[in-house]
């Protein structure tokens, strides 16, 4: 193995969900997620500083791709419309990893420690989105209240995308997703 | 002290507190608990599991006044009223404990494991919500948006409702809160 790993981080991401899913993430060590990747547990730990983050490795990406758009929106755009477009960047990150995106939230519903670092990563995100909110000029409580709204919708529209039989676009998902919730709030 | 002992878990909770605000949640024992409490290290196991959980005390009784009120509304009312009396009820629950809830806050804010355990108390209370509302028929995934819904409008509340010099009841600024929600996913 030469000094020069072509796409080493996704080959151990890779390596760590499939150990994950076949063995439990309690049991797979870092040795055989590196081992598996044909790389050595020393290239693993300059990539990921455990066996959890490895799991995480999209979340500053999809953080800064929900936050981009909604700052990114016309001055003028409603708040609600700039979260939707949020939604719509997301959707784009995510369009053709729904199989990896099954097998790691059956990684991460069996775990409880890994379930805490998923809803510590979706507050974070709300946080972040109402900032970008804020930093538009929306006032609160109304940023912190339509950022909550868009990580609701995301968190629905998500569970909805990988459901099994599944195969309608997360984009699409995500929309409806945000129409019902209009729909509920508003008396429906 | 005899076997008798009156209001034992509220006095557990109220020194478990006063000590996690004078000296940090990491640094305060069970056994200074309970001796601020006048009472032994082992009646305070007899109450509670571990350090943490005499912060979470609240936690069963919140999520079952939410349910109940849920579950309890007129058959034909539409699910954001039937949440709007979910909250409405933990309000009412709150009423005069302000003072208790920003000391606690303060704790929680202070340590990362308590927020991921204050995190999964409100994913459990969306997720109960949800359920008591697909129990009155409301389909998926208007459910789960609506229960989410309300937890948003719950969470920005009640931190507006512990926010320095506020005084108004917890009950008007959840109702505002959700209003404001309601226009803000109309596009406001």
């Amino acid at each position: 193995m030469g000094r020069w790993e072509p796409n080493t981080r996704e080959r151990l991401a890779k390596a760590a969900l499939e150990l994950y899913s076949e063995r439990g993430y309690e049991q797979a060590t870092v040795a055989e997620i590196a081992g598996r990747a044909g790389l050595t547990e020393r290239t693993y730990f300059r990539h990921y500083a455990d066996k959890r983050e490895v799991l995480f490795d999209g979340s500053p990406v999809l953080q800064k791709l929900f936050v981009d758009a909604v700052e990114g929106m016309p001055a003028g755009a409603a708040p609600i419309d700039a979260v939707a477009a949020g939604l719509d960047a997301v959707s784009a990150m995510f369009a053709d990893r729904r199989a990896f995106a099954r097998q790691r939230q059956a990684v991460i519903v069996a775990n409880a420690e890994l379930q805490e670092r998923e809803l510590i990563k979706l507050a974070s995100l709300a946080a972040a989105v109402a900032g970008a909110l804020r930093s538009r000029g929306v006032a609160e409580p109304a940023a912190s209240l339509t950022a909550e709204a868009g990580i609701a919708v995301f968190k629905v529209g998500f569970e909805r995308w990988i459901a099994a039989g599944e195969e309608r676009p997360m984009e699409l998902l995500m929309r409806q997703s945000l129409d019902e919730l209009k729909a509920v709030t508003a008396g429906a």
